[in-house]
């Protein structure tokens, strides 16, 4: 056993947090200003747009202080008023969650469920507004990486929005890995985090609110205020030198800002590129292995997260530790439906790497040929490859 | 102008955030890990032991993944049920905002307000449980920072507990720059923060739950689960590697941890000797430029920030730009009801430091006099020094 | 092209410089305190206490505040007196430049050179030995990074030690990434450094120094004295409070403090073991690729550093560019007998991982076959892993 | 005692090393890229452009791998030949340690001595010259740290190069600090280090070689090639991509790369006036205390250093501990000529502020007076307050 499960892994390749850009390490380490300070002020400010011109609105976004998690349940309880009815998308745990929020609004609940390997039809989505003209939110989450599969939430959106209802994006674990952006699919709030593909730490939340959602969330009297889970409370945040409700998680707003940067340095097109190209070598070394992604097919795979089907025999908890211990490659076991059924290899922000997928690969077949399955290494590691060699 | 307002103070005096001491800092720029993994499982839960430690608690702590307004608003929705009446304490703005909050849960709200420069008595609130027997919670802010006083918590816990009523602390910037410590003062919930008195980052808040005030939530229906302003999802969270409700805020759990270190090395009684050594030098120096603190008298004054009311003729924002323009010394205006009226010096964490002190008073003295106001530096630091070098 | 040359690569994978152990990045951000203060002083001293349990020392070690190029030529200056003859054992370009500084101290110098592909045998040295009883230095090259070999340093000490001459060990690129020390070796100098297989940065020297060496060199009178050059005035420095003979450099030194940390801490055995896996890991995948290492054989191959023969054809700098641009890999040029001809891999540090060398024959391969070279990625990495499963 | 010895001072105020700039140890947590990796290249040529903007040099500057202890050595072995005549200029220690260097060289050596509380005078240059003809090179430290005095070295420099003679400076403790550059004083070898006025980690060495240095040490046969002490191997080191002769210390040059940024983006003529203003401001607070500076003027007294006599009865000891236990103050004794007579207050990069001054007359006065010698604090800001509120 090489790696003690005390000692850091070589390779995370979890679905997030990830370690992070060492750019954004570095941002870490800066002093912590006084948040109405100027210099934290400017920071701030030009944090913003930033965000703004990396999250492609036309309108300006919000950043709020606190993981994801805080991002739905404020979107939902700020967005849905308690004589809206709701119709929830399912097909994972975060969409099936959702209703958790939405419920508690006192809205009428719709689902529209899907198997758990499988993504949401648009067209079933059309016919449940044409059957329900009363839906007034629509919820949707992009990616679920306990399953490794993708929502089409731009031709959801589309759909929604002829509809005449608001959409609420789940995009946390998909943004900044593929093309995804809060106006490419109409949504009416659109949240997001830095933990994930941006490379930064847990602990913030970003939020796309489009001006049709802004109007929505006003004229919703029990929309939040004077709460942490208020959006309204910081349209204005920020801007201008307007006070912040209360303190900002400076430490995570300094490597945010550095994420940022790196992603609108490097280029979004060649980070998504990056993303893809490790998940398509990591995909087809798992085929080439016999093995299977949960995903009932590629088309709705995800690149940001893999999610592969235990084979026979292997259990979840061996396999994880034996490519930890004897090659220091963590990757993460599956949750909810796939919980024990498979493992989750993520290829996020630092660390979607094509050579990180080559080398997940390998302690992947030699982790399973030391529990008994055959799994020749170089057949997965030479069917990445290709995969690899042809794209450029 | 020595110091424009683009660049960074040389001494940062405010009531927090503050500069972090260089080991928390530092402690910020770890690689961030994946928190299912035991290297960070072992961290939290050895966190979560020494936080036990410095709030002096024979049960658990909880630490609530954002700033402690966060934990506040909890505090509120967690113990106060529909049915209860809450006495809130108010001797300033914190105190006047927790009502929000109380009211918010349905409770009827009876308050004890005293003049925004007082204490609260706690005859009165003896009193006023007597004349209202129904009360159930009690809700009281130790240290207005607005006004640089301190409420005796202690006695006025003693008198809650005797009555069987629960009582809400909000200590963010008292604890651990001062002795207190929630079962001092029976708190049924204790909520505190790092970007105070311990010298880190803010995004976290520290809570001490008493049994009774767990035993409370518990029962109460409408206390938040599944919701970032859920404590009970976090009762069990990081022990013995029970899952996280959602993920942590990671770089600040880093901080913390040292902050936390820092803190037990150097001895809490040493630390609150600072942090009262510094704030009485300074209070002697207001004194000597004959000067007045806001606070009504010596034996409220909050060991961790001074409120000085400005002299006639000086603007809190002269004052404020010439501290920091000619000597780089940041100090932060009134607010609430002293806004425009006083400025605000902190004495926290790795700012409580005599020398500090006769710095800050040097600067103000400076700036006043070249503001107009005849104010003569030697004075205020011959005053301040007399303290200084009385205490060893 | 994935990986622009301005932008940094995934793994490094160099003799060195290495990138450090995030723990030792993490050490480089504490604040620079003045030498002269106790908590460096004491910083220094435990420093010293932990190099001599790393160096197996029965004495104590000699930190010299520059690169170890600065303490090879302090070593030849302070040990060999111009009446000395010197024996310098040359096995590659390392070995060969050290004669410039024999030379310079007026000593009569004898070289025995081996080919760059081989290693010193030590009864070549015994019988050069024999036939020139007036040798009184004789130095050596443990690891020949230009050349991925390893001289049998501990046998050709035993010899020397017998003749009664001094031996001068450059360890720079073996020590710590394998079973050698000082006094195993009996050197009267041994020389290493931070930036290799410690995985600290580059800026200091690790001395070893016997009783004998140290006696020799006081007894030179043109050893260097009161110059950077000197090791004598280094003696005592740091212990016991005892001034250093100019400043030393702080922020390495904290970067150094962690690294030794960590290297006692995974256990020195631990350590050279995962050196000498990935090694053989790597050298068992270029074999399977049909090609050879620059070593004659195996037996004196590097456990921290692979040179491997570039296939006809295929140049230097061409592969290099492939690796670096389409995987992010990063691996040096050949050096002197090597340039042009080779690749150098490390293996060393936080480099020194089996996973790396996986991931490294699979960027190899993809690379040779880009560049028309017929290399099977998946045939090198089961050859690799076969070694690897093999291990535990 | 507030502050053990064991524990960080609050504010160091020493001659160097000092606390770094907050963006200085920020670029210190940079990970170490492989130095002949383009980006590391790209760093190291920027670098020397940033240098030759800071030192206002016509021509390209070296950098060397030392603290400037190996700079000022390197510049006597390279420019003196064994045949030259050199004149030693000695103002106090520093000045009188170049000698030992200049006579290894085997050249002859006269030296021009003044008392160590006094500077050189330019006519007695000037008379030694022309009684001198022979004389080749001539050598001054500008400021002389243990006696805190500046020599007039552009009035040296341009009588030096009327003789035809080349000048040698030593400004380590001033460049950065004041208004001094290598053309400024027509030096043929100008020698400054980071870990002073510049507020970086010391480890490195800054030189300005004018055309004619360069053309005398390229006709020095005995000037150190292939040697740490080599300047002429680095003439054209990381320009262009030209290979550096040794490794370079990595994180010592990022460091230095955000301290020359800091000091070119406040403003040259900004950072010597915040010197100045400090400098002054503590003499003035030194004089009212009814103390002396050591310099016999304060024409000659550095802007980067402060000398005081002690008075009768107080030992060096016994006030640096007051300083340094009662108020977190660390300062320095004396050095040679001042040692045990003096303390040593620096003004040097980030503890150039004035309001450090007031802190460290507070402090000083606050120590004297528990030591028994009569000081009032308050006398001793308010004449530094009234130097500094005269500035603006």
């Amino acid at each position: 056993m090489l790696y003690g499960k005390d000692r850091p892994p070589v390779l995370s390749l979890t679905p997030g947090p990830v370690p992070v850009y060492p750019q954004v390490l570095h941002a870490l380490s800066r002093q912590i200003p006084y948040d109405y300070d100027q210099p934290f002020q400017t920071v701030y400010a030009r944090l913003l747009g930033k965000v703004q011109q990396a999250m492609r609105l036309s309108n300006r976004p919000v950043i709020l202080q606190g993981e994801p998690v805080l991002g739905l349940e404020a979107a939902a309880f700020s967005l849905i008023a308690a004589e809206d009815t709701v119709l929830n998308l399912v097909s994972g745990p975060y969409g099936r969650g959702f209703a958790q929020w939405a419920r508690r609004t006192g809205a009428r609940l719709i689902e529209l469920e899907v198997p758990d390997d499988q993504a949401i039809d648009p067209q079933a989505v059309a016919a449940c507004l044409a059957q329900h003209p009363e839906i007034a939110v629509v919820s949707v989450c992009h990616h679920e990486t306990p399953c490794g599969t993708i929502n089409p939430i731009n031709a959801i959106g589309a759909i929604v929005a002829a509809h005449g209802a608001h959409l609420i994006v789940d995009a946390v674990s998909s943004f900044g890995g593929m093309n995804t952006h809060p106006e490419d699919c109409q949504a009416s709030i659109y949240v997001t985090g830095p933990a994930k593909c941006l490379g930064a730490p847990p602990a913030l939340t970003l939020l796309g609110v489009s001006e049709r959602g802004w109007a929505k969330m006003k004229a919703n009297a029990s929309a939040p205020r004077g709460s942490v889970l208020s959006i309204l409370d910081w349209e204005d945040a920020g801007y201008a030198g307007n006070r912040f409700p209360f303190t900002t998680s400076i430490a995570d707003i300094h490597a945010l800002d550095a994420a940022v940067d790196l992603y609108l340095d490097e280029g979004p097109e060649a980070v998504w590129a990056r993303h893809d190209l490790t998940a398509r070598a990591f995909r087809a070394g798992v085929a080439a292995l016999g093995l299977r992604i949960w995903a009932a097919s590629d088309a709705i795979a995800s690149p940001t997260t893999t999610v592969m089907r235990l084979p026979e025999g292997i259990s979840e908890d061996a396999l994880i530790a034996a490519m930890r211990e004897r090659f220091g490659v963590l990757v993460s076991g599956g949750r909810g439906p796939t919980a024990g059924k498979a493992i989750r290899v993520g290829h996020m922000g630092p660390a979607a790497q094509p050579v990180h997928a080559l080398a997940a690969l390998a302690a992947l077949a030699g982790s399973l040929s030391c529990l008994g399955f055959p799994a020749q290494a170089g057949h997965a590691v030479d069917a990445a490859m290709e995969v690899v060699n042809s794209s450029t």
